[in-house]
């Protein structure tokens, strides 16, 4: 599906501020970026540098007003549904790059939850089932609330509060998953027809050899959705880091599909 | 019912160290001291206290060798199961003297789960079947084992693990109760039939006006119960503190109903 | 001193909501209520009820638009300024009543800090030189920033974010307290000259004998307080507690002291 | 240096129990293994995998007794020391699979140590005297004591409670690191001279493009240590990872340096 994703971000910041920005389409195996344009405002240069996975790091050295405007027309080919069928490879089958998204991360404490996870899930047969089992719990037993969690917030601080935003919900999707031996990480994305528009936190699993987009707050349909970046959880896929605190003046996020459209603010 | 109990408690401490004591059965409504024996070992002195609820503090400097033993008889009355009926009082109703049990506390950081237990539980009528409702769920959420709480272990950390021993269980439904408005405290008691013998720690909720004491764990019968003292939550109702590191070197807990018996080691 | 305090609070709540509002100075040992004037909104009825130690208790149901306005003429006698001399007493000579606050509690867990007080504090000598070591350490280590904090930080929380606002002040050095088994409790006050004006928490810690106020950022002077509630920590002293989420819609709170005065908004 | 090193593993494992090993000196542009041998218990196949950084990969499913011996004489170049100079790379400069060692991880939480870390580290000139100042900070500050942490303990709480094992050193290491802005990690290695001998975890961090170790247990010398593995924290270096709970029956560890040997049990 062709998707047009635009985004624009105004911080003021400190002199000699360094920062990194992942904004850009990943230029990855299931999408490709048909045109794009970034456009930094006077003063800012930021060098762009692809990951062997086609995900794009900006780096630079900021002015005290830092502007950033992206935008792009990507196709993401046909962005999949998770299947029906799809089984759970053991930890020996498993490509080795594949293995640190069964490790607990900074906000997915997978090691406290395996307990937890094998009373709940462990009887469903493993694989699509089985995460299908984990989306539907969360969707049952979670509300999506804006400012009850911080940025602080893991996954164990979620399960107990039973309540959180789209980050929050990736992370405690992704704990269950690791917590059964599911690889899962956490991916940041363009989500046409997410209301409001914003950009959008998912959990992608790897079962039968692939990796498979799940949207745990059922916000948005992931056929219109495009990848920017992907890591362990929402630390590793920030869409903008700094090395001192910045202030956000202005922030706007668009994505359009041919009959799904969403932009704010 | 009458119960023979007794407990013998020998630690190492350093020099100087100052302890409290509270092994003693409680001199409480419910309950009344039929004859007791407390037995320091030499050198040992310690001041007697009761509070208003007939709690019995006892307190002092003990030498290196912390000698302690105690028996007695007690009639516990006829300690009683929750009846089936029993409304819950909103907080304007409650005496004041039952307003703290309603507060999180080191343990039982029930603000953190009033979302969680309202879904849970909110749609059961207030009362004795909130309350039961409470205990079911424990019991099949939670398993008995030991060796995955510490001492640092709040009722977060056990509704995550899904596992704890006694403490645990009575921090969890305390938690819930409190969540739900229902004031709920911790008890210490000595326990009839409960296998292996040990001190015990169970909830005690009010209800109706009145404290009813439900045992989580499930483990021993609540009519066997000597009640020794209650709090919010473990950290006020230990057997022993001190105020310097000490080192177990023996505990034996003993009691004995007519047709119960527990006896540890 | 005499001290004029006011305060008005409004809330829209749901109906049927339970309220208990602890904002009237209390009737202590050590402050006489000259004069004071409790306003209620139309609707609204509440019981007013003093503990032992003459905390006053306002509770009942409220209407949708909740108002509570009060004003008070207090003789706070000389709140003193902790003495230059001053023991701290063993858990032995403590009064049975003070043993409470030895213990940890929700948001001061000093269970864990044992170590770290031992290592900062402990060889200083026993009594108020400590406590001034603890306020003064606070003083050094930890910035007075709000919005860093949530009401769900603990002692620990603070300890490693080093910013939080009184209450966290206030549950830091009582947190250390304990941890060396000074006893320590929160304290919920007027004060005069503190800006802008608003709410006060402050620690009250127990030597040789007597309850001692200490600001732990030193924000306003003690002889201006007036007290209202005290507990174990914040949990214990907030001024309004409501059995459903409630809305603030106006907060106004006024100390003024002969030669110091604070209004707020 | 040349340093002999051996291990020993012996688990009960339940039938279709799959393991992750990673016992194996690394193949590092840093260091040769010299000779080797991998033996593995009757029915035990293991899969052995190397990535791009010379980290070796054992995996496979194991019998109900899993043996694993592993033997190897291996030249570690000359480990070299910390040099007295050396620069930290801001964010830009920093080579791009180094910046996850920014990020915070499962037991290294700084996002919630900036400001201690500015504080206590941010006016010492940055490089390699930051990190012996964090270094000698921890060395003061901190315990080497046994079962004090568990697994689950992330250096927020060795923080809080002073004390810990080589894991928990290393984590409130890294934590300070990253939290300054110096890229820092996990290493698991064998190191000649510990007493009593056992895998070692230390920190690695990056200055002037190239990554350093330091041992903040100051335990044992970093010249003759034998890297296996490296990742954000423990959980990314695990000497054994299975998918279901194992028992250990029997670990040795030995390293053996010409002039510093060390041998456990």
């Amino acid at each position: 599906m062709k998707i047009t994703v635009a985004t624009r971000l105004v911080y003021a910041c400190r002199p000699g501020t360094h920062v990194t920005a992942v904004v850009q389409a990943a230029r990855s195996h299931d999408q490709r970026v048909l045109g794009e344009r970034l456009t930094l405002g006077a003063g800012t240069r930021l060098a762009e540098e692809a990951d062997a996975e086609g995900i794009r790091w900006l780096r630079g050295e900021v002015p005290e007003r830092f502007e950033l405007g992206y935008e792009a027309e990507v196709d993401n080919g046909a962005r999949l549904l998770l299947p029906a069928e799809g089984r759970q490879w053991h930890r020996t089958e498993l490509p080795l790059a594949v293995l640190p998204f069964l490790l607990p991360s900074r906000f997915c404490p997978s090691d406290l939850f395996v307990r937890f996870a094998c009373r709940e899930f462990g009887g469903i047969e493993d694989g699509v089932g089985r995460v299908m089992a984990i989306a539907d719990w969360i969707a049952a037993h979670v509300d999506y609330v804006s400012g009850v969690s911080t940025p602080e917030s893991d996954a164990a601080h979620t399960f107990t509060l039973r309540a959180g935003v789209c980050r929050d919900f990736t992370h405690l999707g992704i704990t269950m998953c690791r917590a059964l031996g599911i690889p899962a990480r956490a991916v940041s994305c363009y989500a046409a027809a997410l209301a409001p528009p914003d950009f959008h936190a998912v959990m992608e699993v790897f079962l039968d050899g692939a990796w498979w987009i799940v949207d745990l707050t059922r916000l948005a349909p992931v056929e219109g959705m495009v990848r920017i970046c992907h890591g362990r959880d929402a630390a590793d896929i920030a869409f903008l880091t700094t090395d001192q605190a910045c202030e956000l003046v202005e922030q706007t996020v668009t994505a359009t599909a041919p009959d799904r459209a969403s932009t704010n603010p």
